[in-house]
């Protein structure tokens, strides 16, 4: 299959101009969840985005950005990240031959989430200052010098994750009833929301999904109905954000679909995590955070029996094991003899 | 793209009554490297078994394993491993609603390694024994229960991971010139050599490739010429194999093919790593194996010019981050002010 630049160019902002840059990003699966439909009563499909190059949805907006600041005549990129969008930004800088420059917070940042941002030659910089302090760095930085932002306030980031919903019609043939996704920073329910739109006024398909978006207890502005939270808390570490940029784009999102946003706990997270993994599919936890959603929904009576829907599971579980060890058995320990082994496992 | 066995349904061992048991395995982008097939003088290409549903080529085998498993009347499969053929086990497993056992050596096991199959919810058992001992332990279990025995003793593995030669051809509409590739227990090679002379009989290719196998210089019993290396002993963990279990099938691959084997330092397996990841694509240490001996035959003249050239990374750089951590700089802390931080990376 092509890269996204290829497959959906004539939705997408790409001229003559525009390098198709590509890692063989999106066209990720879409795995029916037989164990979890026949629990929610429903038709459940997991789109499986963890499988993209760099193992997470972002590599969809980022294929787009730093294609655009190819085009552009940038040479650099930069962004401010302590996760997944540093990961993406580096593999595709450095496949575009761009240098990339990732700000990190100075503090607790496990060196084991740049391990990819590190392994694809960024340039790392620790600042003495939180997430908001470094963003405001390389806003400034870019705004005076040629070399290309590519956070999520860069607007090609959308544009090019919008085409994950393009693939789930692609595969369904139409919309789901009910799209469910983890929320954050809210970009990727906003980019979701306007792939459907887009791919309805072309013509590709006819009924719009309502759109379910989950957020984590102590991470939850937009359930809670409040700007802003303060201190934003959860194990879901990609969803760990207490101001949303895109909160508006996400509002509009779930008010004109019917939707909703609703909030999970990090015990509903963790469990939902296994019960996904238990259909074969690892994710990482905050991925988990929409199939938690709509377990809690089923337990209330709050879904409705017999929908079509697509849960979002935007990243890799392998991007984060250790969370996901410190809630499974550990391994028993036997003599290595066959009686022995044999007690321990019938 | 359909799972494996219904894709390529005609060429393996696939009844009426065989479940079409999928993860989505399989279909991989083949990413053609611009920067090392300048340097190799070659055309380059990286077939990128880390996309796979647990990140190795190992889903390929498993599926077909238990997929037999099923058909056979199997409730529980078993298998002795450390890495990646545990997690393709229990996610397979998982996914077929059997139960999956997997007997660990006892001692100096990393338990990230195990994260997967934890999650996926395989019983672990760890013995006080080496991997032999293990495997013993296994093969007597499931010789006298019913208990299907996935470890590569069974057959259906490499039925099933030959189907990455045929999606080569397919993509390519030939054969490359070489097929490069890590050996460690030495299925992969015979398994893709498999599935290029099926794909000749089948006439859907002319040429057949020659097979360069590539083992780490502390493991490298075929490159060696010898049949056991004692306490093999190298970073990449997947190919850290002193007797392989096929290496009757491998040699017969490189003879008939007019191969070769080789090895390489573990130096040089970490400076491939880090080459490939320029790229853009981040595999784990044994992936980096084939690259690293395409360049160290270049260096000593020992590659002919203008190959098409296919190398097969076997695995998903996430399963072994630290590895690669230690071998890039780490990042570099400066004042969160702009001039400081232009400093730094201007």
């Amino acid at each position: 299959m092509p890269g996204l630049l290829e497959r959906y160019r004539s939705y997408l902002p790409v001229t003559d101009r525009t390098p198709l840059l590509s890692l063989s990003e999106g066209s990720t699966p879409l795995i029916y969840a037989p164990h979890l439909s026949q629990q929610l009563g429903c038709e459940l499909y997991l789109k499986y985005e963890g499988l993209n190059p760099t193992g997470s949805f972002k590599d969809r907006g980022m294929v787009m950005a730093v294609a655009k600041a190819m085009e552009d005549g940038a040479d650099t990129v930069i962004c401010a990240s302590t996760g997944n969008t540093s990961a993406a930004a580096a593999a595709y800088a450095t496949r575009a031959g761009l240098r990339c420059i990732v700000l990190i917070p100075d503090g607790n940042i496990a060196l084991g989430k740049l391990a990819q941002a590190m392994a694809y030659g960024a340039r790392i910089v620790a600042i003495n200052g939180n997430f908001d302090v470094a963003l405001n760095l390389v806003r400034d930085i870019s705004a005076s010098h040629p070399i290309a932002l590519v956070n999520s306030v860069n607007p090609y980031r959308l544009q090019g994750q919008k085409t994950a919903a393009f693939e789930i019609v692609d595969e369904l043939g139409s919309a789901p009833d009910i799209l469910a996704i983890p929320v954050g920073n809210a970009g990727n329910i906003s980019a979701y929301w306007m792939g459907f739109r887009e791919y309805r006024s072309a013509g590709r398909m006819e009924a719009l999904p309502r759109m379910y978006g989950f957020q984590a207890a102590g991470a939850a502005p937009l359930a809670r109905g409040v700007d802003r939270v303060e201190n934003p808390e959860t194990l879901a570490t990609a969803i760990r954000i207490g101001a949303p940029a895109s909160a508006h784009l996400a509002r509009a999102a779930v008010s004109e679909s019917g939707g909703l946003f609703d909030m999970v706990t990090d015990d509903e997270i963790m469990e939902a995590q296994q019960l996904v993994a238990r259909e074969g599919v690892f994710c990482e936890p905050a991925s988990a955070a929409p199939v938690a959603g709509l377990l809690k929904r089923h337990a209330a009576g709050q879904l409705p029996a017999g929908q079509r829907i697509v849960a979002v599971l935007t990243g890799n579980g392998l991007k984060d094991p250790n969370s996901a060890m410190r809630h499974v058995a550990t391994p028993v320990a036997v003599e290595a003899q066959m009686d022995r082994v044999l007690e321990s496992i019938l």
